[in-house]
């Protein structure tokens, strides 16, 4: 159940959490600059002619990232008639703020990485949600713990026994029911924990500033290991499924466009090349049938 | 309005529906084997655990078709309550028969083509259903002239008027909202036109056995002409588009998950390879520009 609150209160979250994402993407687009060394962002204001706007940020063909966006959204006005029905509270008018990042490097070795956190207020009613997933195309269990482990110090700081929470969401949501799998190794999810908004504000936060911590060592550490146009055409099929997960089960994306959000910053999110072979299966033993075995079943990555 | 018939007639009608798809499927499939003159259909049998299953022949990798498929599917049971809503008639038992047809050519300078017939049935309602619509890279007025022109002749031997209807239909089906597109230059599409079960069975064969007429010649046509990385590249990207209206609009796929289909046959009509470049907008002017414009406002291509 969403909290209600004060219009006065919802007015002040929804401005701190605008000033903290806007913040956020300037902090996360540089160091990504960084780390690619070559390619920088493209900062596109847009405005939405129901109400509202954004800032989104793409960088294309990097030296490490094939295309990563990190958009900031702000949107309000009245609720599209096909969505008042699926999201708590009353009344039509609402209004959402949020971080969207989503970075598919160029190299299979490192893993796509998303998070997005929002404010979503409606009527009286308001909530945070948001999250973090891993998609590797090859499996580094290391890296896996290590992104859990990031994840898992910020949801116990917030809330101890939090994270087993979360992360029983995330594999629930990252899921692709007509494929039996996971898109990924999971991560956190979480929405609408109804409790006080002012501290979920800050975890919300706290979750978005972490994903650089979570995901990073993990560029750094295979950025240069060797590949070949076999773990090309690999990563290209799974991001097929990316892709099958974003368009048909993304919540972010389909309220994107239901809203008529600007239509690149709602699909910066899918990879920039994908491949769908007709019943393709990895040979058995094969380290991509290895990785598949983890999306089928997923794995507790560090203690709960 | 669907239409009401003994259960007799209706099992005959799908029986006979189950064998004209059949014939079809082998023969479409002989055509083209023939003219892409290397690669071959596989062909899997499938069981639905519900119910029914169905025969998927695909091709991949031809020296003309990078990816073809042509699948026929017979499934029955018992409706999946998200789809008890949705589709007219009354009751959880259902039966559906049909054949889809999408033929993604290598090269760019030929059209990706789709059609598919169907029949369903729902307790003692049942209709039949389908289309066949083009989606060209480059444009060439001839091509799309001759596809309506063949299309236009079975609609007007089933009904005089009825492609002017079915032409208007297909445009208002195969559109992208969210991108302000259609996938391509239309075609027909019909569903549930409340006549008479056996013409209707008629019409839709007669349909599925034009589909040849309609495409081929265009296939010899524009095979051999020359194209480069460039044209390969805007192939990509508008295929992504292909992906979004599958994955997002189209019933029969949608359907295909809701019902629990054979997922490799469901999804058999994504394209082999898609893109999706941030922002992507062809030069003024260019041939990419002149395809655009006719996605966006669709022209009528032979007399209604």
């Amino acid at each position: 159940m969403p909290t209600t609150a004060p219009p006065e209160l919802l007015d002040r979250l929804h401005d701190e959490m605008g000033a903290a994402v806007r913040a956020l993407q300037a902090e996360i687009c540089a160091a990504l600059e960084r780390i690619d060394g070559r390619a920088r962002f493209s900062a596109d204001a847009w405005d939405r002619p129901g109400g509202g706007g954004g800032l989104s940020r793409v960088l294309q063909d990097g030296a490490v990232f094939e295309k990563s966006g990190v958009n900031v959204s702000e949107v309000h006005g009245s609720l599209p008639p096909d969505l008042a029905g699926k999201i708590p509270g009353e009344g039509g008018a609402f209004a959402a703020v949020g971080l969207s990042i989503v970075i598919h490097p160029a190299s299979p070795m490192v893993p796509t990485a998303h998070a997005n956190v929002r404010f979503i207020r409606r009527g009286a009613a308001a909530w945070f949600g948001g999250g973090a997933d891993l998609t590797p195309y090859y499996l580094f269990e290391e890296d896996c713990r290590h992104f859990h482990r990031v994840l898992r110090e910020v949801c116990e700081r917030h809330e101890p026994g939090s994270y087993a929470r979360h992360k029983r969401t995330a594999d629930a949501y990252f899921h692709l029911p007509h494929r039996g799998e996971r898109r990924g190794v999971g991560g956190i999810f979480f929405e609408d924990m109804g409790g006080d908004l002012r501290r979920e504000l800050v975890f919300s936060t706290a979750v978005a500033r972490a994903f650089l911590d979570a995901y990073v060592p993990m560029v750094e550490r295979r950025r240069d290991l060797p590949y070949g146009e076999a773990e090309r055409r690999w990563q290209e099929i799974r991001r097929g499924r990316y892709v099958e997960f974003n368009l048909v089960h993304d919540r972010g994306t389909i309220f994107g466009l239901q809203t008529a959000g600007r239509i690149e910053s709602v699909l910066m999110s899918l990879p920039p090349r994908a491949r769908w072979i007709y019943d393709h299966h990895p040979a058995p033993g094969s380290r991509e049938a290895a990785l598949l075995d983890v999306l089928r079943t997923p794995r507790e990555w560090v203690d709960l």
